[in-house]
């Protein structure tokens, strides 16, 4: 979910690239942290002192995108549940636009490791928690920042989900406002007509 | 979030009152499943032959919480978010409503352990899985069903934590019932006069 650092010729973007094409070639499990760092042609040392462990190379994006969700939401002066839209679909431009290939890698890698599923699921949980801090920050009431919040990372999860899926040709950005919409129908009893 | 297990005098229901007391008063780490077993007046033997291990016996009660709101779901003649609404609700009757002392004693030992917080999280993920494919037998679409799903597991999450926290008279159900309302209003941009 998180998304691939930007893409630089410096120690942790060569790490990142080491690390994602070595669990794809080898898988998660038998990848060690020496192997990272001889494909990114450095040392354990500088692995270590950039990151925790091996499974944060893959998540060390998610810190951009908090970020940025958090910026958005803070700055986008609209009801609650279209600021965490419309910041979602500005991480969507901003982290995921021109990487699918990438993401789609980094997705099938999480698939293989429930240990990697479980930190995903607790970086989305952390997520969620500073957006919903950014919408309080606002004046809006915890209950609404909650609900807000919550059907937000909805849309971008069932959006990502689709994104990520063969054979679909459609931007993130897109898809995020169509399942807003979508999402809008179904909880207002208007879902019958929209089983696609 | 998963239901206690029906209080009966079996062996079960003993070790499961044990187990609560227990991580109540040493705390889960420091609690054994000898402990568990002594306490109940058991042998160990038994407690494996119910429980894969002592997590198990605070998880138990899950199966019976998705048996229900599965079937309430394949059972409700509306609109999907409305049916896994009925559903929770069911649940929130048959399972939570009188024991709300019991709910927020193991709430509290969930909450002490980033251990039982993954299970949880993963119990609602499975729970959520369920509850989508019910819908799907219905014919609903699989956007479909996952928004009303998700959506209706943010209501009952949202509810849940209002209604173990102190202070507050209204039963679960009224709460899912009110969030769910709240959630429709928010996701359709009415969000901003209901502040609360």
């Amino acid at each position: 979910m998180a998304g691939m650092a930007r893409w630089q010729p410096d120690a942790r973007g060569r790490l990142e690239a080491a690390a994602l094409e070595l669990f794809r070639e080898r898988g998660f499990e038998q990848t060690t942290v020496t192997d990272i760092a001889a494909r990114a042609g450095l040392d354990k040392r500088t692995f270590y002192r950039l990151f925790g462990d091996k499974r944060e190379a893959l998540f060390s994006g998610g810190t951009l995108l908090e970020e940025i969700l958090v910026k958005a939401v803070a700055e986008t002066d609209t009801a609650p549940f279209e600021a965490v839209v419309a910041g979602f679909r500005r991480v969507a431009d901003e982290i995921f636009a021109d990487r699918l290939e990438l993401v789609r890698m980094r997705q099938s890698i999480i698939e293989s490791s429930p240990e990697l599923q479980e930190r995903e699921l607790r970086k989305l949980g952390s997520l969620a928690v500073a957006v919903a801090a950014a919408l309080r920050a606002k004046g809006v009431g915890e209950t609404t920042a909650t609900l807000a919040t919550e059907s937000g990372v909805t849309v971008f999860r069932a959006a990502f989900a689709r994104w990520v899926a063969p054979g679909l040709d459609a931007s993130l950005s897109d898809l995020i406002a169509e399942l807003a919409s979508e999402l809008a129908a179904v909880t207002s009893g208007g879902s019958e007509t929209i089983a696609s």
